[in-house]
């Protein structure tokens, strides 16, 4: 089984209206609510493709009973840790006349150090009861999430015998690095964010120098980047960029990434795989989705490659 | 005091970002959670200026009773009933940059007929208990709302001796004329929306000949123009327009105009003071409000005049 662990989860608020403009009022045609954050997007991609997994994370108030509902009807596995404050809500406006996304992201109420202790806890105890293979740390983290809580969890998933995948931006992601997490998933921005290196390889050397033993960048129509433990530097990419909504491409691939670690497969397949499900996502309105018939198509068409 | 019927409230959400750009993700920094519904806006200024006011209509769900939480938390005396459907929410973006608003409005949950007749028993109960001497009936229906239900609420606010005011638009506006409302308020698109002329004299003349028995029309920067029941044309406006936030603006003008109405004051004076309650909230950035001191300023500068 897969363990995600999701600090920041959202209620994810889809408003589909009928063209966005700037500074007008708009009649919502449609509604959708689903549980959101990166961790548990992954949670999704991997529950859709079959892969045994179980979600944990802080949720509450009403916004996350809804979360909790939306999990509980889709059938996905999950501890979470009910908190005080009220899970954060995101709304992302889907525009009918281009397919284009507008997003708005609450960023939630502060973790205690009480919940966060808690939370801590309950990651130890699911790996012990669980015994995973992987642990996947993923997301934007709440006001109050120690400067080094990426770091704690990928050490508790380390002593219970994971590899420890983690996939967070500037801060929380160099906050991770001391405790030398096995792959770490930047994207360009958030690679030139934590680094201030232009060139992804130069990003993902400078984050194996501070202690990430495995850097997968996520460049967009560019593809996958590995730099392996050996750095050693493989490549992935579609043969021809897609057209789509990118939101939750980056989870699907750490969702591949976490099945692949935990098949024991090599990386070559892992990247293919991750590309794959990648842009599966992306032919997908909303995130943590992909068919398994684009992903059987859309395989058959990634190129892998070493520098 | 003076009742009023809100047939599809909302929980009002205002995100605050710092710009807003089309098809990006945006950060919210500020988030906030009002009762929202003309009819509740119009509550609102009511309660603020001091006027004994007391609102009914439909809530439910979790969003329902932070929408009751939010009235309690200012004072705001209601009898609301229970529904079975959640409140809609409306999320109004406000971007930091310029002042601007862009609102995306959920349509609601559908009111069973059992629901509808639930209300219409409400009022006639508070009608009876309270003995206002106005009733406004206010704002967008939710659907189940019946074709005549403005009319019906109309009927039991004469019934119980009530002038009644309604602000609706379309078909509900349209619906209401039969039962000869004392007042109606359309703005200027609603106007030519409703009747199909593009004068807003003749489309208020237009509304008369259906049976509403005056028309206020709120004409923007234009101020607001009545024509009486004898058919005369008054006239109000700033002299120099505002720039602002005309959401709730229309709101503000029910309110004076019903306060108006409840002390049997003179339409001149009506009208002037709609025109600067009006005015007082363009300068709020949400609906609703509107300081003392700024409708003393304001109601000095308003133009009072007949064709």
């Amino acid at each position: 089984v897969i363990l995600t662990v999701t600090p920041n989860p959202a209620l994810d608020v889809t408003y589909t209206v009928d063209r966005l403009v700037l500074h007008a009022s708009h009649r919502v045609s449609a509604l959708r609510e689903m549980a959101g954050g990166k961790g548990l997007n992954v949670t999704s991609v991997l529950a859709q493709r079959g892969i045994p997994v179980l979600a944990t994370g802080p949720v509450g108030g009403q916004a996350g009973a809804r979360l909790v509902a939306d999990l509980d009807a889709r059938d996905i596995a999950h501890e979470l840790v009910p908190t005080s404050g009220e899970t954060r809500r995101t709304v992302t406006v889907v525009s009918e006349a281009d397919g284009e996304a507008t997003a708005f992201n609450e960023q939630g109420v502060e973790l205690s150090p009480h919940e966060w202790s808690l939370l801590l806890s309950a990651v130890a105890r699911l790996l012990d009861t669980y015994r995973p293979q992987v642990l996947v740390a993923s997301g934007s983290v709440p006001d109050g999430f120690p400067a080094d809580g990426y770091a704690q969890l990928v050490e508790v998933g380390h002593a219970a015998g994971c590899r420890v995948i983690v996939d967070a931006s500037r801060e929380a992601l160099l906050g991770s690095l001391a405790a030398r997490p096995d792959v770490v998933k930047p994207n360009r921005h958030e690679l030139v964010e934590a680094t201030g290196e232009q060139y992804p390889v130069a990003g993902a050397r400078a984050l194996q120098a501070m202690g990430a033993r495995q850097v997968v960048a996520s460049l967009g129509e560019d593809g996958l980047l590995l730099v392996d433990a050996s750095g050693h530097v493989v490549r992935a990419a579609l043969a021809e960029p897609l057209r789509g909504n990118p939101t939750g491409a980056g989870d699907a691939a750490v969702a591949a990434i976490a099945a692949g670690l935990s098949d024991g497969l090599d990386w070559e397949t892992v990247l293919a795989d991750a590309v794959a499900w990648s842009a599966a996502a992306v032919l997908q309105p909303v995130a943590g989705q992909g068919e398994d018939d684009d992903i059987t198509r859309l395989r058959a068409g990634v190129r892998v490659w070493r520098d």
